[in-house]
């Protein structure tokens, strides 16, 4: 970090990086919910995840007049200007993940009348758990500004591309065998391509903490597994 | 617009609408080529598709350098802060669409040699048609900054639900008259979705014109037919 002067700007810089932190808090919390909701029907917690989203998008705005006012204010360069940046960058896309536990909810509560829990809800609750611990480890590398464990993030994507492609699986022999089961093993497909693109928002992290830290790009395309030739 | 003494804002301005301009073209031809790519089982044209979205991405971080400079050099407030914001913006949801037609030109390669096309391409053609009408519109109400043309598209979006909820009705019955053509279908049920998206981002600019030519925020929550209550 550049030595600054005017030591107001690094004040300015914690509390974003506290909104950022408030915010990954809620996009951890909105995704629990919505697993939880989606594997206990509960309509009712559904309902919730759905209300939680609005403080998320409102402190989404926050960090874009803040990110505005000190880019106006300051005119930042370098490793400062891509802290600015990467924060307003890491905002939107925690609020891309708001939006993916909204939709996994609103299936929930969509559902929840249906009572039918196929042995797949399983396969989504570990696709949850991954991607709760992948989202959790890059705020924490974004927190300590730490490339390397950003970039091991990244790489580990792959294992929840993999766990897509099984879950996808699963459910497509439930949908085979039994017709009854194809409108509900329809709304899992779709929670389960939400939870994948968790994933896609958290390697987006991983690259604005890696380029916020060395001020290079990743590789634009992560190595994919062979299970991503497969899946939908 | 305020009258700026100083005239090379309006220069600037002018470049970063060039440059949405430009992104808006390029959303709207891979949207046209992945409809194509899928209806005619295309894989080459398909890959173009993918390709493509490079070009969209580069000028997203453009338009993000671009606005960041003037902001930092300019410090706009009112209408001009709104203008810098909103090309912001605007060029991360054109990013998405592009996104969109990315995804669902990869599906369109993985079933190009099932050769298996049922009449419900026909549904996925329409929502094609109706996205890029209305996504060609908000482009022109941004071009204008015609805040009652966005607004239209805004409530038009819908039509596009409507649509979505037919297309999956009629990919259900195919799947259940028939296991065979679960797989297939699976993936035109999420080349459904991501049509509907399409629709969501094009909502998404819409509120932005508003917001940029009025200074205030349309609902939070569009009017949704009643159709969505059953959608997935």
């Amino acid at each position: 970090m550049i030595d600054h002067t005017v030591k107001s700007f690094d004040v300015e810089l914690e509390l974003l990086g506290r909104h950022i932190s408030e915010m990954g808090g809620i996009a951890e919390k909105m995704l629990a919910d919505a697993m939880d909701a989606l594997a206990g029907l509960n309509a009712v917690l559904a309902q919730q995840v759905v209300a939680a989203d609005a403080r998320l998008d409102a402190l989404q705005r926050l960090v874009e007049e803040e990110t505005v006012a000190i880019i106006a204010k300051r005119q930042p360069v370098a490793v400062d200007l891509r802290e600015i940046i990467g924060a307003l960058r890491i905002s939107n896309e925690l609020e891309r993940v708001g939006d993916l536990a909204k939709n996994i909810s609103k299936r929930a509560a969509k559902i929840a009348g249906e009572g039918r829990i196929p042995r797949a809800v399983g396969g989504l609750k570990s696709m949850h758990d991954l991607a709760v611990v992948q989202l959790n480890d890059v705020l924490d590398a974004y927190a300590q500004r730490d490339a390397d464990r950003a970039k091991a993030v990244w790489l580990r994507d792959v294992e929840l591309d993999a766990l897509e492609d099984s879950v996808f699986r699963e459910l497509l022999t439930h949908m085979m065998e039994d017709p009854r089961n194809i409108t509900f093993c329809t709304h899992l497909l779709f929670c389960s391509k939400n939870l994948e693109r968790v994933g896609d928002h958290t390697t987006n992290i991983a690259e604005t903490v890696y380029y916020i830290r060395t001020g290079k790009a990743l590789p634009t395309e992560r190595p994919r597994g062979v299970a991503s030739a497969v899946t939908p």
